[in-house]
């Protein structure tokens, strides 16, 4: 059965992975927020004055890894090993590039967790510049990588 | 001072709302996912056997647009009034554009809450099928419109 | 459309309260547990000597009341303006009736926190003396009185 | 001391149990909801449209299991490796019995986490349908079976 | 009765505020951490290239201000219109005041909050300096001042 | 470098444990809070009467030890194996110490755990007799000593 979320009454449930072995998993995610280049130039003169905008994003994305397994219904609650984050700027986006990698000793993926950590910044930021742009999208959330578990590796071409 | 969440300190600060009117404020926010052909198909053809995998994501991006203030860290916590989704098949993408529109009598926009519910809702329809593809994108997650409040309407163009 | 919360897609949605009244809510909610003669010797015994079995299970009664919209997907977050418990000693079932009320000056009723107070108070209930005894059953939760609001007052029988 | 939840100061604590063994743990809890012929018609009218009553009712039973050590206050976070849910339809009540089965590689049992799985998953469907019947009754809440640790296996009779 | 959050079973109940008048009620509280002078050096150093240690701690101050009623039994939950902080710098000590004013239209007073955000943001200078000096303490946590509501103003001496 | 929770971007992360060992780890934290004698009476009278005033304030230490990993952002989540309290009376202060000490079979330890616990535990005190005295002072909390891990023991003086 290919969707393994589903149970043989067509009904939703958390897969089983009681007898899965815990080996290192990691998983790398990224997506990207375009604005004008006013909420650009103002958000990185802000951080030319210390300031906290990507800073907040990063510590948003932080805390929403931690809180996937509240926020996608089917995902199981992990005790996550690690979870860093990197932003790069995109001069000519304009706008920011957000990476979120996520580690666990555990028995299953951590792919949301990075996804979930991934979305989270990136709506902070809009959250943060939005007086300024109400037009941002927020665009090509997705996995980078992964490595550990049954499935082998993956990354994204 | 353009950055509404910043004090003048250069510290964060969750902006004062103490003296604005309640009024009706509505926001609308969609995204898409694109999937492979294969993982399309597989959705769709669960979906015509009453299959929960669009119903589970409505449901994530009901309670995720409740958990908003808890997520994005400068949001005030808001008593919505109303949250409504709606999913549309996109043949050609392959994949779904999934619409939030929140509302609430109250003294401050909802914009963040229509946008973190379609946030946690792709990443759920991504996490209910990630078994069948991992390439899965998230994109365009943007307001499409709001209203009510002293900044007046705004229409994405 | 009888079930309120399915839109006409057959989607679930949290029904629109913005155009509601604000006015006064009460809700009563009551339920109870059988145990062994031997685990409700236990906890009463422990009451008499100032034992927190019993006051742990109001704590969490009312906790569990102020997270409803977290628990049941389709409810409105909201204001609790009051939680009271009520615990009756049943010596013939044996065990314990809990009374959980709940008010509100708002736009929808508060019948889900008073059942959800009274699930979550009777299921610590349980956790508190179930090394004692594994057979107990929660029964009888059900809404024993509602008032305020459009669809008016409701008294079970 | 019989009620292991208290200590020698007869005031609450979280057991100890850095000292047992990982195995595997498995609960399986039921319950059940008792409404009017009019409510059972329509859920299950609705559910011959793909409806999503019953739906809801599951993925909040799994969300609910998730968060049981956030509402039974002396229960330890664990990291469940499966909870999987089951309806059964009961004509002659008529209603509702709801299942849940969660297991876990870990140290102490899973016994809270189903029944209280079962309770949330029951409270949904009362709010999915209380606009047609409000005196519905959520009864027979137990522990059908537990496996695993050191206190052995039990069976309801 | 003295103790408002006892009923007359000497029960803790959530008072009842459903009568009580919506003003805008404000709090301030503040409190201190102490700390060796190497530590104090290092988060000085850090915050002049731009250093996250204070802005992390600000941030989880105005999200625990949120969490108030989910941390605190017996508080309602509100919907907070404004957190400010402040971060002074104590060289005597040597180490760090944090101040935290919190704002409310409603029916009761937001003390607990401004306490909770000075607890949650000191303990989060701690988490991020505690490899160089366990030994720290936090002190004089304290309610500065408040007004709004029947009880009148109030200010520390 | 000695700010363990800073990357080299000087951006803040969640430090990697996933190649440390899993052991016992134990952290035992205190603090005390000061108030008027007749705050003080009231509670002790109201303790004489199986009063829940200082139960309470134990369930909420241990219910917000495990909340910490929501609360202080670069806390890893984790599945705690024990936490106990213990509220020594102050006569002549006057008023209540609170001591909290959390045990883990785990990669990290748990100061922070106990720290939490101990700062919500006394809020919780603040809160239930704050209608008597506003100026009670939360002082004195700190870490009175940890075991396990690659760091070593260390012991309050």
């Amino acid at each position: 059965m290919e969707l393994t979320h589903i149970d043989k009454n067509n009904q939703v449930k958390m897969v089983d992975v009681s007898n899965k072995n815990e080996t290192l998993r990691v998983a790398k995610a990224s997506g990207q927020i375009k604005m004008s280049q006013k909420a650009f130039d103002i958000i990185n003169k802000n951080q030319a004055k210390k300031g906290p905008v990507l800073q907040t994003a990063i510590i948003s994305a932080i805390m929403g890894a931690k809180k996937t397994s509240e926020l996608i219904p089917m995902t199981h609650p992990l005790m996550l090993s690690s979870v860093e984050c990197n932003i790069i700027k995109l001069n000519t986006l304009p706008g920011f590039c957000l990476e979120v990698t996520v580690k666990l000793s555990g028995k299953t993926g951590v792919e949301m967790e990075a996804l979930t950590g991934v979305s989270i910044g990136l709506l902070t930021i809009y959250d943060m510049i939005k007086a300024v742009d109400k037009s941002m999208v927020i665009s090509d959330i997705k996995l980078l990588s992964k490595s550990g578990g049954k499935s082998g590796n993956y990354n994204a071409m």
